[in-house]
């Protein structure tokens, strides 16, 4: 399993009415972070995409621990494993920085389409290398 | 346990470069139909913001059964219960029509705070109602 | 110069930490409402992105006039007009309902590609008809 | 006049079906960028707006030159000058790093709001500084 963090900051616009940051944006970073984990072992979404294969979310958990608010950093960690054939898990938090404070905890399982239909994800090009 | 139902039909901006709704977008769909539902109990988000209480979501899981795209119509199912003292559960999906197709199935957990100190359930103002 | 309406309401999710609708919304809802006026005589987007044709926005001009807060009814008003050979002009507004308040008025101009390249407005498959 | 400019880099998840940024979200980079530029010069929204004082945008004119991407680098410029007693307009640039191509030019203007009455712009604190 390998270890992948990215730093971000809140921008206003994600904050909502309540001044924190809408629960649905965080889904936002998550998929950021991995996109950003996959690119720097030369997976590229874009690309595969062009190919005719997806890499969709197939389900989310996610705990809010800590609410971030108006100009807050904090990182993004994400960690993979694989489930079965057909499921790369990824497990993330968001850390406020500098303090530590945990904001979110969640995990996330992405299936690989190919022209629609569930493909093994040792099938989809990168991902051999990335599983070990 | 009551039922509420919202329809919706997805706008062509919350479709991502894949061409299906980012999976992001559903917790803004979900989002908007437990609001509605709780407005047409009386409960009132922004109003009970001005009053320094806020329903902030503590956990989602989503499982993501079938990808909507543009167009698309759909309806968003709500029912809640409590757990606890401290926690309402709503559950919650997303079905195609005229299909009946199921697209998400959703757990989302939501507490109250005051002025950031968990409050129970049912001092909410509006939710002694609800939970019957 | 035909003429179109869509009605819309804002959702919580919408509006930011100052409690209004944040002024790129707005945008969003210009372009649901130019997207279903453009759906209704024939003419849809993510059809012509699979044939390598796409309308991209070259221009907006919008004026805020009113803002927009949780749960208020609006409709989006839609006309058209060519301007030149490559320009389609979108003169659009928003309305508050029910007291018919001007929320924000705005010029979109559209221009399309094909591959990348500009193409004339009356190439675009089903533009003919809409220009009359 | 002042200058500022500030760095971003495309997320998957403000690209549209169409493969590039949405529209919309060109505003969500301007305004962020106002907001920091602002922030530098001891001016906070988020404080402002605790204090009754929310400075909006009342028009947005935007010209879109090139097609921002997934993984696209890019900077945005600010500047600001006043317009009268209530006007401050911000000449904004995007521009695609490292190449120097121009991808939208703006001109956004701000008004002071003291609970919901226009107010002076020099009145706004922190601004008169900014006016030299």
């Amino acid at each position: 399993m390998e270890d992948f963090e990215l730093e971000f900051e809140v921008r206003d616009y994600e904050c909502d009415f309540q001044g924190i940051v809408n629960n649905s944006v965080y889904l936002n970073y998550l998929e950021h972070a991995r996109h950003k984990y996959l690119l720097e072992r030369g997976i590229n979404f874009t690309s595969l995409h062009t190919e005719g294969i997806d890499l969709v979310v197939s389900r989310t958990e996610i705990d809010y621990k800590y609410s971030l608010t108006s100009g807050d950093r904090f990182i993004v960690r994400v960690k993979t494993k694989r489930e079965g054939h057909l499921r790369m898990v990824f497990e993330q938090e968001a850390i406020k920085v500098p303090e530590g404070k945990t904001v979110v905890k969640a995990k996330v399982i992405g299936v690989g389409l190919s022209n629609g239909r569930p493909m093994k994800i040792e099938d989809i090009p990168g991902f051999r290398a990335l599983l070990g």
